[in-house]
């Protein structure tokens, strides 16, 4: 269900501030126009058709896996590394079971005020339930946003399971895939359903027992896929302790480069711009289907108790009428 | 992007053996059905459509929670208990880390035989990637198609965080949320998220460390929420032990007797159907909207360098032209 964009009409002159702002790097004005994507609020394309032309220099990197191997500390660790290499940073995590959603990063949080009281850092966590423009969307259009406020770097955190979450990871230049040791029988499980989108694999909390089984494991595994050009690299990680992030850091380099090299960053760009199309256009159609008369319709048969036996099909067919043949 | 339907047309006699065949209850045929909806078959709508008259009469039973704390064999435990009280069973499951599919149920496999030969039961596990006509309503489609064949349990396995996920618990009668003592840090995070769709809550692994204190944890929180009629229990089971699933059978018949009191099963299934009805109407716009010709528009514009710098929004509104006007 495609709700209806929200009907507040920011002035025009308000959203031209936003818009200024986002191109002056201006967090107060990131974080409006960030709300404004969530809310699927109506200038929402103006938006984004306006700072367009100043979007596709950031690097875009999906940081995702199941909950509770730490990607919300590795995250902020990672930030840390580029942030001392001159890069300015943009966090979307749109995972529910994120820390930075959650507050179990209360601890972190203090330790990592120097980031969080950083100008060139902006973090945000969006809402993932009942997200009005679908969280897929809105994560990307978030990362445009910040993209064209002149981040360098950014990072989408998702918890990776759901259909929305692997189009988050699809939007992305490189996928990291965090894993921990002690995950038990879920692991082997996980693995499979997780590794095709991964470009680069960490075992977080390396620090706890099991971390070279589980390297040895997924190593096997991974020997076994197709050849590819990319060998996917299995990194141990404690970023508690902030070990193994600089080795992250230059393995996620050694990506960036090996897609520019193969044309792959310009060919990944072009699908994710055509997929945003889609995504668009199929909004679209479902707004403008949606008018207050077939709403009207759709509730009376709603109302109309439920044995009148009629499946869903014939119920779509008989509100799409002859619409579809136009 | 929703993909075109499989252009294979069944015979209209073989579509018609289906239907008589999943009347009559018979697997071979219940599992051809799963495929055509799997497959997003042409013929998937008028199979739909033949049995509904004959939906209605199973109880729904989504089984959600994170990976690896035991819900395939939780399920199957639940599924053996409601057997020897008459009930016929139908499994879909429909995550990508479950047991079901990824094998790791070996060993209950082996104990469960007597549930898998029987013939009153039917276990399919579903794609839960690139699922051709969207995951919750396959998962939805082939529980009709069960229902239809006059099981009268039917559960659904999903991982639930993403979208689609919690779109399947949504179409069930009851939803159960297990979880394990043993989570660690993730679960602050994850009750928060999955707590606002479950009916009840089971703690599995009761035998491990820490199930009392989770258990604890769980009613502090769920005594903070607003007062609802339906006070969510909290159990604790060992499914691969056999322990608490007599309670769980008791309490999920307590909460369809509370669903039917209340007249909440009518209205929710009424609910139900005008979701769906949506979102068959949302597939069919996309369809009729991508004729070749339009898909040779949005091919013309991947090739265009991306320098070009018009936004998704552009390209889809030029694409899209005047067919929203009619």
């Amino acid at each position: 269900m495609v709700p209806k964009s929200s009907k507040i009409k920011h002035n025009n002159s308000s959203v031209n501030t936003i818009i200024n702002g986002i191109l002056a790097g201006e967090k107060l004005s990131i974080a409006k126009g960030i709300s404004l994507v969530e809310n699927n609020h109506r200038d929402k394309s103006d938006l984004i058709s306006s700072i367009f032309s100043n979007i596709g220099k950031a690097y875009r990197i999906g940081i995702t896996g199941p909950p509770g191997v730490g990607k919300s500390t590795l995250t902020l660790q990672l930030a840390k590394c580029f942030r001392s290499k001159d890069e300015t940073i943009g966090i979307i995590a749109a995972d529910p079971t994120s820390s930075f959603t959650g507050g179990a990063l209360l601890g972190d949080r203090i330790r990592m005020n120097e980031l969080f009281n950083d100008n060139d850092v902006f973090i945000r966590s969006m809402a993932t339930r009942g997200s009005l423009g679908g969280l897929a969307d809105s994560a990307t259009e978030a990362g445009d946003i910040l993209d064209a406020s002149g981040k360098s770097i950014i990072f989408f955190e998702t918890v990776g399971t759901g259909q929305s979450e692997l189009d988050i990871a699809e939007a992305c230049d490189t996928v990291v895939l965090v894993l921990a040791p002690d995950l038990g029988d879920g692991i082997q499980a996980l693995k499979a359903g997780f590794m095709e989108i991964a470009d680069i694999i960490i075992i977080n909390k390396s620090d706890r027992e099991g971390a070279e089984r589980t390297e040895v494991e997924l190593q096997t595994a991974l020997a076994l896929r197709e050849y590819n050009e990319w060998q996917i690299p299995v990194l141990q990680t404690s970023a508690i302790n902030n070990e193994g992030i600089e080795q992250t850091v230059e393995t996620i380099e050694r990506h960036l480069s090996y897609l520019k090299v193969n044309k792959n960053l310009e060919n990944n760009r072009a699908e994710q711009l055509t997929r945003r199309v889609r995504s668009i256009i199929r909004n679209l159609l479902n707004e403008a289907f949606w008018t207050d008369e077939r709403l009207a319709d759709l509730d009376k048969i709603q109302n109309v108790k439920s044995g009148s036996n009629r499946s869903p099909y014939m119920i779509a067919q008989k509100i799409i009428g002859d619409f579809i043949r136009h």
